[in-house]
């Protein structure tokens, strides 16, 4: 048990702190870092805390709710490698990425299997010594491909889900089974273009300026709270496709970054936003 | 008469850019810059070119014509101050960079007026000089209030008219009486959020990039071809006000080089989009 | 006394936030939100709470320092206008941009004063109501040059003098009257050119980034803590003046956010660098 | 031979681009994208001309030679792709995005093979089948060193070399060895830090930006004409380790984005500085 940060979230009263930080300060916790947020609108507080010390346990985080305001959320964790499960489709670039990345530590994440519904991706994954698992969607109900998806995501245990051009959209049972725990990643456009075939539109409107967003999954497509987005400037000579192309380094480098903030419990869910205390 | 740009766009054929230079050559000029841009979709030709010398003229142009395919535009130009009048209504920051950039030359406008809707930037117009019309939209209809302010800006002869949040909708009738010839500014996200209130479902959905878009307004409310667009990040700190007001920045650069684009004679407007040779 | 922000840098020990938010909560005030960064290298501390109620008194600070180490810093401010005096020499752009956030109420500035060693800029700034001082530096000496300064300045009391493209280097003895108090904008390069001529040299080197950094002005020249950068791309097609030109958007933009997180009370300077809490 | 390209440069003079484009229309040849530039300073002339027909040879070039000032340069490409053989030190970041992005197409490459100085990318080049070479320096002299590399990579006939992150300074010697074929990355600040320990020095003045910057190896360290830059926000967080860190996206995908560019023949090399069709 190595937990040496303390999340905290609650509505906001006065002394919250002081009160917080006097537990801390019992136990004889170093402080190395402290963040705080309130929501105005909604007078909801936020806390982050690093301490040196590790170890912190259940009596700990009892101590906390006693002083918290009811509904407290407290959570002790630390920046430890979590297990992940990433799902793909075709596309290698947001794959390759996370898989490098992983391997050679620039994310606390240990991928313990890629899965997808076609099998081209297999080399990729197993050249960094992945287990990969082909479930094809083919001839399955979508309930029968999302049970199948889940018994062999289950065996691995993992903490969250990366969806890393996932093309295919979950059932709300499926979201449900994972909830707050799935990460995906889709391109964005300055403004969006709803519905299908959005680069076209994008392309007939002629922007100049094209994006991706990694979000938390929930019932509503690509719809959840936002993690991480960034863009890039285009131009009048790309075409559709060429604007695909041009986002894949956006994509990849958005997804893995919001992977980043996620495992490195920097990352709040509230309603349907996300407080980042980066 | 001091042109020396030539812009020309039609259907592409072989020989094109050997045609025309052709001419240019026969002519003695000496080509500075040349840009040409097929659109592989539809097969259509673009093609900017500045030469050293000055004073192109209608035989210049017809000569052109004559070599060109059915449907060719040809327009001769040149980057000297071009007169514009802005429409406002309350909002100061994108009138008062117009103006900074008008009177210090940054831009090749001629700042002919101001027209508001509203009386309170005034001050603003006047300080530099600048005429202002207030021409208040309340009690009349909004055909009479567009007449109004045609008679207004008509005076001026502008060349086009720059909406610096201007607030209102035009009818198609006003749109068409200056077709090509309105450029607007309005804020942008990442994705984009419709209808009423986009600053307050941005904020609800939590997002990390804010922008702007400059546009040529045509029928389709905020739907024309884009001209120039830029972002900023934000993030969880800011309420619905905090980024309208962080988006003011990203605004004001937006529209000003936009119209800068537009002043040099850098853009084709094409279909639904634009053809920019920057 | 409206002061609402309590601002503690000092070196780090175990306790600290908890004893200050004792006094705080003692106090019966309200945290509105609360930064704390500690620099792991030098173990050194900085806090910056906003509170609800306005009022804090010295009585307040002492209370604060009785449990604060050794050598503990301790200033309590507000976000109400401060004045500043401007500096500069030709260029519009930046004053332009700071007298019209100024007048609109975009930065907490009360900019009492524009003072300059040429007199171009004097339309710009009475044409919003600024007094506006020419200061000619022809045919006297430096030390009396800045004597002449300082005579005009101080007759305003500001709290801050902004350099905005003022092109002459002052002396220690000047610096060293307005510690921490100057605050200046100058072009950088990625990389950066030393010596005369940068913007040749970066030309000569055919740079694809441009840039501006604002910096607390110490007494080597240009390489006081940095409070905001940003940059442009450019590309082969521009000159060494066509950077210059570019680079104007970028210059003002940097030094308005610097002069708004400086006068919003945000900044801490620290060694040779800058603490924000933005 | 597959040639579709043709890059051209010489001393600028009236009629060239008819000149040129009149043999292009002379031999039948379909323009499906022109792009010009002459340098003003030194009246130098730059084009890129694609054309729809493969095959270009010998003879149409020295057509095209026929009709251009002395000292002009022809060369005849295609976006096939070429070989290129990648030297790399400890570090993988840089070496992995190359690696996925030539298996899965993204880049027109073929990567002959790896060297090192050390041999812990040995694992990393073999997951993608790439021949890896270990070629250490101790205990032997630089120049034998080099000969030594350039024995290994010249049995692969690379058109170029990619530095990777490669951590040693070559001599004249083997720079000249292949001229305006090697391509290096290295970070960059705002504003730059000569000597050693530059992220020390970055951190010491608490820059807000960092960057990286890929450019051609001439024999001045590090200053030979830049390809492609970008950068990245940083703040008063950031150790210079995290700096480091951080940088490692901006540095792998600008080395990506600029070979990405070489070897799509966009890239002319003039001076010190390069001219971009993009």
């Amino acid at each position: 048990m190595s937990n040496n940060i303390i999340l905290i979230d609650c509505p906001d009263e006065k002394g919250l702190v002081y009160n917080i930080t006097k537990i801390v300060y019992d136990y004889g916790l170093n402080i190395i870092s402290n963040q705080e947020f309130v929501d105005i609108g909604s007078n909801y507080f936020f806390m982050r805390t690093v301490v040196e010390n590790n170890g912190l346990d259940q009596t700990f985080k009892n101590k906390l709710l006693d002083v918290l305001p009811e509904g407290a959320n407290v959570r002790l964790a630390s920046i430890e490698k979590k297990p992940i499960v990433i799902l793909a489709t075709k596309e290698p670039h947001c794959l390759g990425d996370l898989l490098l990345k992983n391997i050679h530590g620039e994310i606390p994440s240990d991928v313990r299997a890629v899965v997808s519904n076609h099998d081209n991706l297999q080399t990729l994954a197993n050249s960094f010594n992945v287990p990969f698992h082909h479930i094809s969607s083919n001839g399955v109900s979508r309930e029968d491909h999302e049970e199948r998806l889940k018994n062999c995501i289950d065996q691995y245990s993992p903490d969250y889900l990366v969806l890393a051009k996932y093309m295919r959209i979950f059932t709300p049972d499926f979201v449900s089974s994972y909830q707050n725990r799935i990460i995906n990643i889709h391109h964005s456009f300055l403004p969006a273009f709803a519905g299908a075939s959005p680069y076209k539109k994008a392309y007939e409107r002629g922007v100049k300026i094209i994006g991706a967003t990694s979000h938390f999954v929930t019932n509503d497509l690509d719809e959840g709270p936002i993690i991480a987005q960034n863009v890039i400037p285009i131009n009048h000579t790309y075409t559709a496709d060429g604007m695909t192309q041009a986002g894949r380094d956006v994509e990849k480098n958005v997804l893995s970054n919001a992977l980043k903030l996620v495992l490195e419990e920097k990352v709040f869910i509230y309603k349907n936003r996300t407080v980042l205390f980066e």
